[in-house]
């Protein structure tokens, strides 16, 4: 098998390292995919916060993909109006087991054809933006399933749903290897009170 | 304010690049620090699950921190033998206002002279190799704070001690606004049940 990550400029950095983390240490500890960071082009991407990648393939020279991740960042505003990555998108989701997005990475699926009829969801903050667009049921979920079709909240949401995605794939098992490896037993300390409670989504809001 | 996130050869991924996507988001939301990847020299770094980072400053061109990242990573166990990178971890630390590491990053402060007569934690399946080194007291925390050295449990656990640190800093509500932005909401799914018991640190078991 083999995962390939999608990378563009001001791609979100968690967005893609949360689920490559899950994905690497999937085939480290039970023998997961092989796993690629893929760009339209070869050579350095700066992503939205600064660092700086070097990409293992190009669209041009990426192997057959089984499961291929989306990431969203600033940089998917750009990248819907881009047919070379919307072409690639689509066409190597054609042939993967499953496509997944992480936060506003849905807008590329959106913009790709591959959200028709189908439930997404995307980052709190731009869930009206992807309601106002045909085809797609929005839900606030932490992540959502929909045939092949995955996708994830905001940025950390990601790890949650490559990890549900692992377990899909190869069982609860490997999954429990993979989020123990990962030591991903993550603290449910809240911050800000009030003045985060009114922008949450409602898979994010306790006692709802 | 400058905050520095330390890079070498294996360092892991996730160790790195969570603690990183926290602060530039404290930066980008709240007026957070400059974030930088910091590496003994310039030049493409390959962390260990195979993800290539190109980093921003050199230990030589490296500015005044305030804030230190020190991931882990199967690179570690050589770096505890490499002079340079102990110097720098020494000589930086004693300028900021808090030195974070993050995983097995714990042994290179502790290389560094770093934990001496301190409380710090590692990745669950270093914690007796770090109990074995004299001078650091171990405790299975998701993260520990002991004056202004902050050391966090495995790879995932450097989100939440570097949201913590925010908080401290910063205070609740900006902790909140980078929580937000990242939605950093994570969900409490289990996988593995009874093969992953046996290995848990004290802070995650459940009912313990």
């Amino acid at each position: 098998m083999t995962a390939g990550v999608l990378i563009f400029d001001q791609a979100e950095e968690l967005d893609l390292v949360g689920p490559w983390e899950m994905l690497t240490m999937w085939k480290q500890v039970a023998g997961g995919p092989e796993c690629l960071i893929v760009a339209e082009k070869v050579g350095p991407v700066t992503c939205a916060k600064g660092l700086t990648l070097l990409p293992h393939a190009s669209f041009d020279d990426c192997p057959t993909l089984d499961l291929l991740v989306v990431p969203g960042g600033r940089g998917t505003r750009r990248e819907v109006h881009n047919p070379a990555i919307l072409d690639f998108i689509r066409q190597r989701a054609e042939g993967c087991q499953l496509a997944l997005s992480v936060c506003t990475g849905a807008f590329l699926l959106q913009a790709a054809g591959l959200l028709d009829g189908k439930r997404a969801t995307t980052h709190w903050e731009s869930l009206d933006r992807l309601r106002a667009l045909p085809g797609v049921e929005v839900l606030e979920e932490r992540f959502t399933v929909d045939g092949k079709i995955w996708t994830s909240a905001g940025v950390s949401a990601g790890i949650d749903m490559t990890l549900a995605a692992i377990a899909h794939l190869a069982g609860d098992e490997v999954a429990g290897k993979v989020q123990l490896h990962a030591e991903y037993f993550p603290s449910d300390a809240r911050y800000g009170g009030e003045s985060v409670a009114a922008y949450l989504p409602r898979y994010a809001r306790q006692g709802d």
